[in-house]
């Protein structure tokens, strides 16, 4: 009764997909941090050393655990003898050119001892991504100004980009949805209303979903990266639960900077696409996945990576901007600005463009 | 910088919200069911004796702890310098006239042994409730036909309704946020495709948190209910979160079958102000709380009781049809019906109007 849907291109070979899984194997031995022992990690140093020309070592050693068969289109849409299709329920609201042009790096710097907190615990976090990911020290900017310099001395490849969008994603979707679920309890059982927080916080989540499914429409990871993620998923939530139950503003915060990074991230890999470092994504056989498509309205002839990339990076910003400012907000008492009616016929806020988030007197 | 509104008029008076805290007391004695004993407990017989004339013994043996002074808008909806209000960013959908008058209390007979634990264990909760806020048993409908029948010998009080309502209303807004959750969170991790779930869950959630955020603007509870709202919520959340987890069939069944308990509670209030019995909702001075007539829209000259409870029992309606649905689907591939987009411009299923929800064959 239920019939697939005719592949969309992939973008990541097996192979690629192999790779996914090798980069990210140094995990399992967080514990001998630099120095990797043991079987499963024996091919360590040819990804930190070769990886940039990995096509020259071929498959011999890859940690290969991803056979040709399972690249299948595997979560095809939907179709049933009687339904077309399911439509997202939470439509895009779309964005202008202007819009998405505006976006640039941009860090709020801290000035609570909260704010510090979040933020060097993000650093400790992109650390150990950076480190386990076998990110080389060519391909990173200057330590100083990590989430708005741009260049570095070598580019990533298009696999350690997957790499890094993908696993990215599979954790964004979580703090929108820990937010949204504990103050829909806390208004429940308090008997209190929420001033139209949990909506934003719920959308923010589900927008990360369609990060992570577009993503995942070019690029099967393999089952090490699966555990990976489930694994990720297990302490995020958990910690993001406790810390959002004993700090929604440093949690907020923290979601600021980690949204910080993605903007950083997405604007690297678009300055990288410019540079003609990535030639896979810049070639005319990519096809944008066709949930991204209509997700994102993208127009006709406007369906690049880059072009993606350019929706996703206007997302994250947004984020950045809408959790910077919840961060600088009252928690019980102060209205939601991005769903506000404003008086005097003012507009409201326009997070994406708000980096470090509007401060308490600006919106209130 | 922030002002409060106009209270809007509330319908019930102190004495009365005392009387919620005193009918909820014998709660507290669970262990004890049947014959309350302690002194907490001396004032329940008065409660199931006398409380359909308990004008005769006014306060005197009251266990009030709720003061006039709380009976402020202790949520008033949030104005600042700037921030006229703040939307609700899930628009309610609305109903027509034909559509509120055509939904029917129904039943769904158990199929299955899942179906009928759901039931059954649903038919436990009920007694306990019943139990608990000291329905007498002529208050009660045909016992073989309980969410049918609407047949009584006597009526609720206004008081009893507003029990009935709230306590109903705080725990009924826990399903859909844990089903919307849990399903976020396995889309994330296993990197599947949800087939348009989450959103339906998520916004059944939301809407039965407006029922609860409407019934509050009318009664404020004292503190024993409270205590009760925030013990049940605490004991509801973890359970769904299991069952869910061990079960979402059954779980979705069991949600289909609180929705009938639901829907026949407000046909039977419905009854009951059509004949007469309630007067307090009758009378020219009851005035519907704002935050109603803004979220489903309600028409000048159309702001009874009765038509605010033709609302929330439409809406009931849907989630009972939506989750008998729901539950007779497969949990993992099935796309939702009621955000599918149907071949040869076939209608989406009408939940409201299908109580027993439609069988997997006829939606797919
Ligand atoms: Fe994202
Ligand atoms: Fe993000
Ligand atoms: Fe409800
Ligand atoms: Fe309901």
């Amino acid at each position: 009764m239920l019939s697939t849907r005719a592949h969309t291109t992939k973008l990541c070979s097996p192979k690629q997909a192999a790779q996914l899984s090798r980069a990210l194997a140094p995990l399992l031995s967080a514990s001998t941090l630099g120095k990797p022992v043991g079987v499963r990690l024996a091919f360590v140093p040819a990804v930190t050393q070769h990886h940039h020309h990995n096509q020259s070592h071929g498959g011999a050693r890859a940690f290969s655990t991803t056979s040709v068969t399972r690249m299948r289109d595997f979560f095809p849409a939907k179709e049933t003898e009687n339904i077309r299709e399911t439509l997202p329920a939470w439509p895009h609201h779309g964005y202008t050119e202007e819009e998405m042009l505006a976006v640039v790096p941009a860090h709020r710097k801290p000035e609570t001892w909260g704010d510090y907190f979040a933020w060097k615990f993000m650093r400790f976090c992109r650390w150990g991504m950076d480190f386990t990911t076998g990110m080389r020290s060519e391909q990173k900017v200057d330590k100083k100004n990590p989430t708005t310099a741009t260049h570095s001395i070598k580019p990533l490849t298009e696999s350690q980009w997957m790499i890094r969008f993908l696993f990215l994603e599979s954790i964004a979707g979580v703090p929108g949805m820990v937010a949204g679920m504990l103050r829909h309890l806390h208004s429940l059982r308090r008997l209190k209303r929420d001033n139209g927080w949990i909506e934003t916080l719920l959308e923010e989540s589900y927008n990360e979903r369609m990060h992570l499914l577009t993503f995942m429409k070019m690029c099967e990871p393999g089952w090490f990266m699966k555990l990976m993620i489930l694994g990720a998923q297990g302490v995020y939530f958990n910690g993001l639960m406790v810390s959002y139950l004993i700090s929604p503003k440093i949690t907020h915060r923290f979601v600021g900077y980690l949204e910080e990074e993605a903007v950083h991230t997405y604007t690297m890999a678009i300055k990288q696409i410019d540079d003609g470092h990535l030639p896979k994504w810049s070639s005319p056989d990519f096809v944008v996945p066709d949930i991204a498509v209509k997700y994102w309205h993208m127009p006709e002839g406007k369906r690049t990576m880059r072009d993606l990339i350019m929706y996703i990076r206007a997302d994250e910003a947004c984020h950045r901007g809408v959790n910077h400012t919840l961060g600088n907000l009252d928690q019980k008492e102060d209205p939601n600005p991005f769903v506000s009616d404003y008086k005097g016929g003012r507009a409201p806020p326009r997070p994406a463009l708000k980096g470090e988030g509007y401060e308490r007197a600006e919106v209130l």
